[in-house]
């Protein structure tokens, strides 16, 4: 595995350990407690997060709160076109790993009662939706408490940290870091990790497509990965910091 | 009815006969074969054709294709959460209506043995979803239809004329045109009109809301549409002069 | 559009402004509170009142109740069997249809957190199915709205006058009254009304089925729409003038 | 078990012995291939044969067709209005019964490579409805091969003999033939036999309500029923001998 | 039907009027309040009891509780793999007739306010399971009902006595007792027969296999079913006179 | 993290380092082509393959077969009863991961044309249901294989080496391989491996439930797993050596 010298061009341009350019907005939809968009590369999601004030039964009781995801896709945000409604075993799989993930960044005690649903659709796809998801999904959750301290409906900021995702993986024997649908298709070994802005990881997901892979190869993946993540977490800083403005706009990109 | 007169201001400011301002701008997607994405005050809509070369099992062996819908709503394009992929009886409604608006504007003949799906997305709904996913729909058939004769797919035009939606009503006694959601939900007659450019309809749906209606209101209610109708023309003659990008952003709008 | 000579014969012997027989019974089934079976010309609907003391979610702490509907066919009510059990998009549609139409029949305010379901079921189907639904609906809800009274359940008729439905089309460039299925299948334009007894409107739902329509064609049909609404109004009359018998039996027709 | 003197009176007059009143009309509906309704005492089913030229995959390149039903009720064919278009647990396993009785009469040879699905819909219930639906079922049958044998469709009937259902049960300790609701709901013991007119049986089944019953018993109500199933082959002879209409009335019983 | 002699030698060796080896262990499972595992020559059913402090809405202010059955098959348990997870039209009238059998042998009076459901799921499937259901069902609500009255959750037995289920057949006009699935494939007349331990039936089914049987038929094979109901009763009594262990193991068998 | 002193004793009596007793037996049903049980610990899952000549459509063309891996539990397989026939979103996202690490195992290119579909169903569950799977079905899918090179259905052994799986965790800061149920929910930090028995992986999942993990907590749990993964690899080798029987049979375990 050659990552670390960073010569090899990725047929974008890039090399192994550069993530795609990143740009998230916060506070752009109407209707929704938060929200955020997010585009990574050519990878587009739309989050919204909606308080609900009952909880699940089997939270009913205790002290905290919970905090849900569901994912889903336009029928044609990929190339051949998805019927609508049906829920995958893929999009399942993806909604909990983003639930999971919120849950880890997230104090249940400071949201007493309350369930939050962060609804994640993807507009378009190029690779790394699910980690394109948490990423977003975190800012439209800072989005939702700001809103929700201001209107005096919870006491403390219930968040513990900044929460984002990123892909690695193995592609013709070099590593590289936020793969785009093309080269995703094309990895050996796939990676994706959810960590903390403090170092830590909230989750690791990697499997072999094809041939196993040993732990010096999940080593240097993980080394990649944390770089990428440092730039999810420099365009979640830069999106909070930015006020709201609840309406947006689509216009041509050149 | 005194919508004529123009003097009563509605909360957004416009005149009873003013439409809101429309902005449509076509082939914003990478995948589909056209795609159109339209903004009628904070309404909007996200449309996408897919070209299926398989045709419904009862037109096989006519000579003609066939052109349909579907219509759906991100969970938060309105104030309270929908569930996520349940087709509501609204939702069967209205791409029922949008199929068959679109097809009185294709000539069947000229696309033998393709289905056209073309999907509507609201991604924020503030009344007249129904009418501008028609209008938008329109466009991205246009789109769709333009890369198909420049790729050789199809040998000529298959569209027959424009076709746009409005939407009408009488509100507090006064007819207006182009229903905001607060005034959609107070109207005593709400009428949806599909026209075409040569000042022919194809669709005609009203329906009172409490006191029946008198045909001299609904003939005064046509003519406030036949206003509206021409800037939706407008819009669909500006999105489809300018070029095509495939690469859409999504920024703040104020 | 020359239906006004009335000089054109259709198949069935019928000038183009005269609607088929049509023919009510009132309180045929034993069990529901309100019922009534139609027959215009071969299409046949039952139709039965349920009345539930339970209102929706969403009305609760309102002081009014609701009236909805929902349509069915027989398997065979139709020339090709159509699967048992499966709403269509077109059945969704036409449910809405109707429990919009009676609402606009019925002060709500009188029937106080109680909800009414009016089941329309088709029994033989050969055009129209609606429009008699709707026509036939209402005679069971005043079926229901007379035992109601009777035992004491509410204090004033809820019904604020007559809802009937009928359908209106060009044919072959003729306006003709209550079509057929089969000049339903070759109509360009074809016009569904719901008017009251005082002479205003409902419900107005009009298609071009190829070329679009002018505005001087669709006043045409509502002339003619009004002469078959007089005939509607007539058999509801009929229908209410005579005794109930909760029994019923099937018989030939010759 | 005291039915046989038959000095027992039941709520409606009849003697435990005594069916109730029989009525079969055959070829009342226009689009079937064959049709036919039944009511037995305030029991109805409307039956209908659809012949599909397509077997089901399991059947193919065997030199025989199939026969088989489907069983359901009107909303409000029982005193609580049953949800639409759920096919409960009962239905289906009445429908299987219907199905298994029809092909016990058919010899599946004569209709090679045809499916025949006969559809029961319950207008009204009142007890009984499942062996009035294979009565009637049978009738319907009989009226599709007829049609089908002059269309030149088959060369040979198929049926080999007639086949009917009744029900018997203990009631208060009394052997009772053809119960009606009220009767069946206090039944100790509740049969349904399904037999053929040579005194033979196609189909037994029967079920201990609280108490477990002994043989003797069930040989009781086996005597019963054939003097019911009597009736019904009778009922089934005169429909049989009537021409067909196509074409039926509602109207009241006294 | 020469059944009686018994010299008609089947393909595992048995004769004609003995049933296949049966072997029943009661509370093999850890979490249910009850369980049993039965095998039936190659038949092999895992059944277990869940107590719920629900019971259905239409049972509430009575004073007994209910005992309901679900049945399912493990997707290989059979020769040819069945879909996962679609309860089929078979698996509906299976259960439904576990559940009225298990009610027959129950105190429902002694068992207030409770909801009992039995799981009856198939491993292995080689005829007679349904009958095997019922016959271990009965050993899983015995070892429920002994372990509630230790924990004191009831105070008297609910059973009124066993219950147990047995097929017998005509199979190529011999009559036989417990059939294989290969014999029961091959039968003319298929009969599942439900008793109690002091001779009486509480569920009778049969159903000709295309002949029509006559009622001497029946009779004899009434005879046979008494003898296999016996050894299934003792099979029961083995059971529950061996204490529970909540540990189980799969082995060989030889 | 102390695992690696093994001094800590768990509620069962294992040491952190200590997986518990596992046995696995292969041919164990009589239909599948492949089958085999396994136990670890008081889990017990029983695997079926089935082996289809059909593959999927995707597939077509392409010179190789598919292997897939459906999961489902018994109601009682757990202390609450779990719904019947509800694919939940956890078994939906384990059946994809079975799937991806068999087909890791396995050269698609020698069994071409083919769909083989591994069932695994869990009979009891206390903890690593999703890793004794893989661990089982791998044993059932070589069982599979040595049947249909019996029978010349393949030509050579599409087996590239053995696949197993096994969990590991932090529990109260001290890391444990192969978790009870009991351990598990009170993980911090829960890690699914899955690897070859060259010493590579082919999945990781891991998930910090509550508190984030670091990398080295992560390497430290990869150690423990290794041991573990060597007594699953153990167990495989004995069943693969033993014949198989096709009958099986439940006993009491001690």
């Amino acid at each position: 595995m050659n990552a670390e010298n960073g010569r090899d061009r990725r047929s974008d341009g890039r090399s192994p350990r550069q993530a795609r350019p990143v740009k998230i907005l916060r506070g752009v939809l109407r209707y929704p407690e938060g929200s955020a968009w997010i585009r990574l590369g050519e990878t587009q999601v739309l989050c919204a997060v909606t308080v609900d004030e009952r909880i699940p039964q089997w939270l009913r009781g205790r002290k905290h709160g919970w905090v849900t995801a569901e994912y889903g896709m336009l029928p044609r945000s990929v190339p051949e076109r998805a019927p609508r409604g049906r829920v995958s075993g893929r999009s399942t799989e993806i909604q909990r790993l983003i639930g999971r993930c919120l849950r880890a960044a997230v104090d249940l005690e400071r949201i007493p009662d309350l369930t939050l649903t962060v609804d994640c659709d993807v507009l378009e796809a190029d690779g790394g939706t699910r980690v394109a998801s948490i990423t977003a999904a975190w800012v439209a959750l800072a989005d939702a408490f700001e809103r929700m301290r201001e209107r005096g409906r919870i006491a403390e900021d219930p968040l513990k940290g900044k929460v984002a995702g990123i892909s690695v993986g193995l592609v013709g024997g070099v590593g590289m870091v936020d793969l785009a649908h093309a080269e995703d298709s094309r990895a050996q070994l796939d990676l994706n990790l959810v960590g903390t802005d403090d170092g830590r990881l909230v989750e690791i997901q990697g499997a072999a497509e094809g041939e196993p892979f040993d732990e010096a190869e999940m080593r240097g993946l993980l080394r990649l990965a944390r770089r990428g993540l440092g730039a999810m977490f420099r365009a979640q800083e830069k999106a909070c910091a930015a006020p709201r403005s609840g309406r947006f706009e689509v216009t041509w990109r050149r």
